[in-house]
C-alpha cells in the first residue's frame, strides 16, 4: 500500500483550523508560524508558564522544540508536556541538536521521562543521541549524514519509547515500532534553509491534530515538507538562493491541495 | 469628510525619521523592524530594563506588544509605559491574545491601570476582552470574526479609557470616543500572514510619532496596512502564497507615497 | 595592492563548512542563520549558559551581538568570550547601539576588558562610543553618518585594543592598527533592511574561521556584504522594496563565487 490517499489530512486541517501551540526556538519561530498558517492551522507561541493550562485547553497539538532552550524554557517545556498529556493533546518533540551538548541531552532525557510524545522528529544525529548510540560526526543541528541501519534504529527506539519516530534524512523514515513508512520526497537544498526541521515539526503537529493515527499523521507531515522542497527548488529562478527557497517552501504549502499531495508523494508504506 | 489628505503623514515620517521603540513579541519582531524601516521610521528593540530611560529619551513613540510576554517582559513593559508617559511620548498597546489566558488579561489590566495609552489596537476578541464582554468564539490571537455593535463597543471603550481604540476586522474602526473612522481597506489574506496585527501597531506608532492627533494617526496607520494588503494581493503571481504576501506587504509600504495613500484609502471619517 | 585574490576565502568556507556559534539578538537571528548558510558555513545559536563549553568545543568562531541583551545574555556573553579565548577560536563583537544607553556601553566595556576580540565591527556611532569620543548625533542603532578622521579613529582604537576594527559606513574601513583596507562596495539601501550589520558580523565570523589573518578575513566579510547589497539592488524589480532586498542579499551570497568576489570587490589595501 502506498500513501496515495493520505492527502485528505490536508483538507481536514483546512476545515478545522486547529490551534498549534508552540514552545519553540527563537531562530525559526516566525517561519514556524507562517508555515502553520500556510497549511491551514493557527500557530500560537508562548513563553509564559502561567498561561499553559489556559492555552492548552483550546489548542489541538503542542510542539516542544529545544533549539534555543534557556532556564525558563526548560521548566516550561516539561510542564507544558505534562498538561498536554493530561488533556490528551498530541505532543511533538523536536530535539534540536540533542547530541550537541550535555545540557540538551539532559533536557531531552527529562522530557522523555515525564512526557508521552505522539511523535519525536529528528535527524540521524539527534535520534542516535536519544537512542544512546555514539555519533562519530556530530555537527550539531544540521546533520544530514548517510547512515546504515536507520530502519532498525528508528524501529527500536519507537518500540522502546512507545512513540512514533520520524527520522529525517535523504530518505525519511517514520515508524511506530511496527509499521514503517519510507519517504523519498525532498531535496538536499532543504539543508541550506535554517529551520526546515523546525517547520517539519509544525507540519507534523498540524497533521496529528486532525489524524489520531500519529504514524500516518507524521508520515504526511514529513512528506509535505519534502514535496514543498521539491516544488520550491523547481521554482527558483536565476539568481535566487536559500532565502527565496525559504519563501517558496512556505508558498508551496499554502498552495498545496490534497491532489498535489496524493500525486507527488513518494511514500512507501509497510504496514 | 474623507481621509483624502492624510497621506502627508507618510511624508512627515520620512522627513523626521523618528525612532520607534518596541518592546514586542519574538515571533514577529523582525517583520516589525522591517515594516518600520519601510515606512521611513527607525525601529529599536530592547529587552533590557536598565536602558529604558536612556532609549526612551531619544525615541518618538513606544509599542508595547504582549504576544510573547514572560516574567521579565511583564515588569519591563509597565515601567517603559510609565517612563514614556512621563516623557510625553505616545504609547501604543497591542494586547495580543488578551482573551486567550488569564495571565495575558492580567497584564493588560495592569498596563491599562498604570499607563496612559495613545492608542490601543486589537481585533474583536481582544477589544471585547478588554471591554469585559464575554467572547463566545475565542480563538486566541487570530480572531477575524464578524460582529455587531462594533462601533458601540469601540466608542464606549475609548470613552472609558480616554484613549483611541483601533479595532481591526473586515471593516476597521478607529475612535477616540467622539470621532469615528471606518476603514474599508484590506483583504482577508492578511490573516494568513503572521504578525500583520503586530506590524499594524508599528505603523500606528510611526504615524503617531509625527501626528499629535492620535485619532488621525491611528486611522492612517491602520489604513496603510489595509492598502498594502490590497497591493500585496494584487502582486501575487502563480505559485506564490502567504510568504510572498508578507514580502509584498512590506515592499508596498516601502514604495507607498502620500499620493498612493490619498488615492487608495477607503476611510470614512465621522467627526 | 588590491583585494583581487581574496575570494578564495569563500571557497575555503564552502570546503570546511565551519560552525559559527552565535550569541546574538532576537530581531535578526533568523537572517544571521540564513546568511551563514548562504556563505557555506553552519550557524548555531544558543541561549543556554550550561552548554557553552560543549558547543564552543566544535565551533570555529563566535559572534557576540549585544543588540537585545538581557540579564542572562550579558552574563553568558562574557563567559562565552572567555571560553572561546581559551579554545583559541576567533570572537567577533557586534556592539549594536553601543552609544545608545549606559547599559550597552557598560556591557561593551566589560566584554572588552575580559575578552580578546579578533574583530570588533561597528558603525561610526558605535566605534566612537567605544573609543570614548562624544557623538553629537547618536541615533542609536542605525547610524550612517558621514565623518572625518575615520581612519585615525579606527587605527587608534585597533592599536589600543590590539584587535581588528571593522568600521562600516559609506566607505568601510578595516584596520589592525597597522594595515588599513578601504572598501567602497555597498549601497545606502542596506540601511533600509534591519540586520545588515548583524549579518555582516556573521560573515566576518565565517571568513575569520578559515583565515587566520583576521584583518584579511574581516575585509572580505565586510566586502561580501557590500557586494551582495549591490547585486541585490540591481535585482530589485518594479514594486519591490526593502523586504525583497533582504531576500536578494542572502540569495546573492548563496550564489557568490570567488570569481564574483574577485571581480566586484572595491577593496583598497594599504599594507
Amino acid at each position: 500500500m502506498e500513501g496515495k490517499l493520505l492527502g485528505n489530512i490536508i483538507e481536514k486541517i483546512r476545515e478545522k483550523n486547529p490551534i498549534i501551540f508552540h514552545i519553540t526556538n527563537l531562530v525559526t519561530i516566525n517561519d514556524c508560524a507562517n508555515i502553520t498558517l500556510a497549511l491551514g492551522a493557527s500557530p500560537l507561541m508562548s513563553f509564559c508558564e502561567e498561561e499553559l493550562e489556559d492555552i492548552l485547553s483550546f489548542s489541538s497539538a503542542l510542539v516542544l522544540n529545544i533549539g534555543t532552550m534557556d532556564k525558563s524554557m526548560r521548566k516550561m517545556a516539561v510542564k507544558a508536556g505534562e498538561i498536554a498529556n493530561k488533556l490528551e493533546k498530541p505532543v511533538i518533540l523536536d530535539p534540536v541538536g540533542a547530541g550537541a551538548s550535555k545540557a540538551r541531552m539532559d533536557l531531552v532525557t527529562k522530557l522523555i521521562k515525564n512526557v508521552k510524545f505522539a511523535v519525536i522528529k529528528g535527524n540521524m544525529a539527534e535520534i542516535k543521541s536519544i537512542a544512546g548510540i555514539k555519533n562519530e560526526n556530530n555537527k550539531g543541528v544540521d546533520s544530514v549524514e548517510e547512515f546504515e541501519n536507520a530502519d532498525d534504529i528508528a524501529l527500536n527506539l519507537a518500540k522502546r519509547l512507545n512513540t512514533v519516530i520520524a527520522l529525517t534524512g535523504r530518505e525519511d523514515i517514520v515508524t511506530d515500532g511496527k509499521r514503517i513508512a519510507k519517504i523519498n520526497n525532498g531535496t538536499p537544498l532543504l539543508g541550506k534553509v535554517t529551520g526546515t526541521g523546525c517547520m517539519t515539526a509544525s507540519l507534523i503537529a498540524s497533521t496529528c491534530s486532525v489524524e489520531k493515527d500519529y504514524f500516518l499523521g507524521a508520515t504526511v507531515g514529513v512528506s509535505i515538507m519534502g514535496i514543498s522542497g521539491e516544488i520550491a527548488e523547481s521554482r527558483l529562478t536565476e539568481g535566487q538562493g536559500n532565502s527565496s527557497l525559504r519563501g517558496w517552501i512556505i508558498d508551496s504549502i499554502y498552495n498545496m491541495t490534497s491532489e498535489t499531495f496524493n500525486f507527488k508523494n513518494q511514500i512507501e508504506l509497510n504496514l
